[in-house]
């Protein structure tokens, strides 16, 4: 997607080599409209496919997600990090481990929100690794819904999160691939 | 908001006597139809402020509040909760008291993205004992930016969060004001 790969290359940067930080417009700092562009074009890649639920992760996927599930008219879900005093039982868990914070992880989803007559979208601001996806693709399976594919907005080409999941035969959509850094510049994936 | 108060009284539950739980259409599962127009009922209290930044909290916050920015066309930014690798320096720090996980907790937010030029709008789904809004009222402060209000979803008119805002002159509105439970059904506030 040109304009959120034009973004990128204006105000994304990298640290360590590693990190790219988009948190101007994507992660800390939301740029709403900008979100509704990459919405409109989830639903113009997998419109079709008679999605019935998003399902995204805490914290920063959700803006993501809640933008997109407007073009689509199902709700979003987001799987919970933590066992908070508001999650009852009867959960689907899965646990990844998260490279931003450094530890294990348990991804919750109520039993309640999820079941096996639905259609399920992911949709994640970051693919890296791929671990989050991972586990969000995990509850999908325990809750016996329909994957039907992966949004994501800016996948790091460079690491194998994504190469795992299409060989897996997944639907996986990236709206910006960075395929690697070259004098400074982010080198994008033709689309 | 009359839609949303039918939501909760038709979906809502209390736990403990304390806890009331909508998560089957605000922080868990999201109803991005009924959130449309919490946002649009924001606006029409808010909308003549002048607001250049929506500010709320991970992880819950989001969603009612990058749908609500729609109806602003400003930025939202949200205060992490903990420092991960993709936070650098330069950051506002408030410790609260978090009673949905019984722990403190540090709101961060990026001194890039809220500066003294800001007029504010903080906006939450949940107000009780207050703090998380307290956090980001001294986010506010510490950035000099003018707090110009702050919209909630839900407020347990229970717990003495409101009232203390609202002593303190800030223009607080909560789309849904719970004063308490009788015979299992819940009690709002007039609007």
């Amino acid at each position: 997607m040109k304009a959120l790969q034009e973004r990128i290359a204006k105000e994304g940067r990298i640290i360590d080599g590693r990190i790219i930080k988009v948190d101007g417009f994507l992660n800390h700092r939301v740029d709403v409209e900008l979100l509704n562009d990459m919405g409109k074009e989830f639903h113009r890649i997998f419109g079709e496919k008679g999605i019935t639920k998003i399902l995204t992760a805490e914290a920063s996927g959700i803006a993501v997600a809640v933008i997109a599930a407007q073009y689509f008219h199902v709700p979003v879900v987001f799987a919970k990090k933590a066992k908070s005093d508001n999650i009852e039982g009867g959960l689907y868990a899965s646990e990844i481990f998260s490279y931003t914070y450094n530890k294990k992880v348990t991804f919750l989803v109520s039993k309640q929100w999820l079941g096996s007559d639905d259609k399920v979208l992911i949709i994640d601001d970051f693919l890296a690794n791929g671990e989050a996806v991972r586990g969000l693709v995990d509850i999908v399976a325990m809750a016996g819904a329909e994957l039907c594919g992966i949004g994501v907005a800016v996948e790091k080409g460079f690491q194998d999160g994504g190469k795992k999941l299409r060989e897996q035969g997944i639907d996986l959509h990236s709206l910006a691939i960075i395929d690697g850094v070259v004098d400074g510049k982010f080198i994008f994936r033709e689309e």
